[in-house]
């Protein structure tokens, strides 16, 4: 495990009152995701689960199209194959910051550039919102999924990610996303400072374990609904996302047209319902 | 003025009852940034004070090193030169989601080239976090600033930006920044979906209203504070940076190197001083 934490020493100021002590800070590091030695993409993340997330990130960004397309994943220094089990306490160094991603099928370079182009241009999401869903809609049916929840299994999901989140609660800085069935069971749970990090890796984690399509689960994430995380689980095939807080106007859109439950604000017993509330019993 | 909110018709639940009702939402839109018609990045972003999300971009990215870099900002559209003041209930259309900046010293494509793996390598924040702390280092050097704030001031400031927050009182869904005086004045506020963006806007305008270097300001973020909010403080000399929520490991080491005041967890009479408390009177 890589750290995920990092202690700093802080003063608290309380009114009048100031205090040095020994705070506890979410770790936040750059990643850099290479395919076949060749940077892709950095993303600042949580340390942890880093497979996972380069697995999630080239899923959801349309790069690969199934687990079989991965060979192997594996930090860049040849020496130290995974440092991710090697223990605690071990500093950061910049082999465990960067991932190397072979693919069954090695691209020439040309084509490999051919990807770059098309990630940036899905990462941006192209000129404008309409032409954006528009080519979301042309590369990604819409979700046939006849997959649907009770009203009562919902009011119980902020408790289960909150009592999950371990890290969250030391440190108050990071986001979380999880994955759950129709019984809300909670299956994955990642952490991350990023929400798109954490969404990457859960679904990296489901990917590796062959449980994609995910048309019988349900997606949590910790703050907002952006066009983004609607996009990855609509690339996931995920049929219903949950944020605890509110949705934009394009999540909106991409979730009703990609045939996905979009429901924000979860609090207590209370939730707004933005698109398809057919799922909900 | 563009629209940042937008209607949907949503249902709300509350216990066992739902009632359907019109919501408004937070606008998410993409804007691309052009440099000489040639797409630079494009990034989701909540519309209005475009021209300055612009302009305090490439600033924070290094890409141009004062206002006078920049000739002329336009929306794409040669025929409508500048559509954010055309009114309101307009629909959106394309150009005004393409932002043109033509520059003092044009550069040739090549060069151009060069900047844009400058920027990649800015924002992506190179292979780990001490090459990245590192090469931030070299580019700028610590901020010199002899400004102080009375400990009364902070306490202050939560209210002043969360009264002045009149689209997040709608939807819920927006990150805020505010550029303060040594007084607690608010200066510029800026709204947005995404926190970096807001920061762009408020640094960019204060870049178009010839206020750089922001040496006796103070910037507050309504959400967490991250590496890049920091690092964009930086370029803009900032050197008190206040956020309402946690900070991350690299966002306190690059304050700590960059001699700026970084705090956290202000809420009411209450904070978290995580670096240069010497700013604190």
């Amino acid at each position: 495990m890589m750290e995920q934490t990092s202690k700093r020493h802080i003063i608290r100021w309380n009114q009048l009152e100031s205090n040095p002590l020994d705070d506890e800070l979410v770790v936040e590091e750059p990643l850099e995701i290479r395919i076949r030695e060749q940077s892709l993409i950095v993303v600042m993340r949580t340390p942890g689960n880093d497979f996972e997330l380069a697995a999630g990130f080239l899923y959801t960004e349309n790069l690969i199209k199934s687990v079989d397309d991965i060979q192997i994943i594996s930090y860049c220094d040849d020496e130290n194959e995974d440092k991710e089990s090697v223990g605690r306490n071990q500093p950061l160094t910049s082999f465990q910051n960067i991932v190397n991603v072979h693919l069954t099928n090695e691209m020439s370079l040309d084509e490999q550039q051919g990807w770059q182009r098309n990630f940036h241009a899905n990462a941006s999401c192209g000129l404008c919102g309409k032409m954006t869903i528009d080519a979301v809609r042309l590369q990604i049916d819409p979700i046939n999924s006849d997959f649907q929840l009770m009203r009562t299994v919902f009011y119980k999901l902020n408790e289960r990610l909150r009592m999950s989140q371990t890290i969250f609660e030391k440190t108050g800085g990071l986001h979380a996303a999880g994955l759950f069935d129709k019984n809300g069971e909670l299956l994955i749970l990642r952490e991350d400072i990023g929400r798109h990090n954490a969404v990457d890796k859960v679904i990296g984690q489901a990917l590796l374990s062959n449980m994609l399509p995910l048309d019988q689960h349900l997606l949590m994430v910790s703050g907002r609904a952006s066009f983004e995380i609607i996009q990855k689980a609509l690339f996931a095939r995920i049929p219903v996302v949950v944020a605890v807080s509110a949705a934009s106007s394009l999540a909106v859109d991409l979730a009703e047209e990609g045939n996905i439950t979009l429901i924000g604000f979860l609090r207590e017993k209370r939730m707004a319902v933005y698109s398809h509330p057919d799922r909900i019993i």
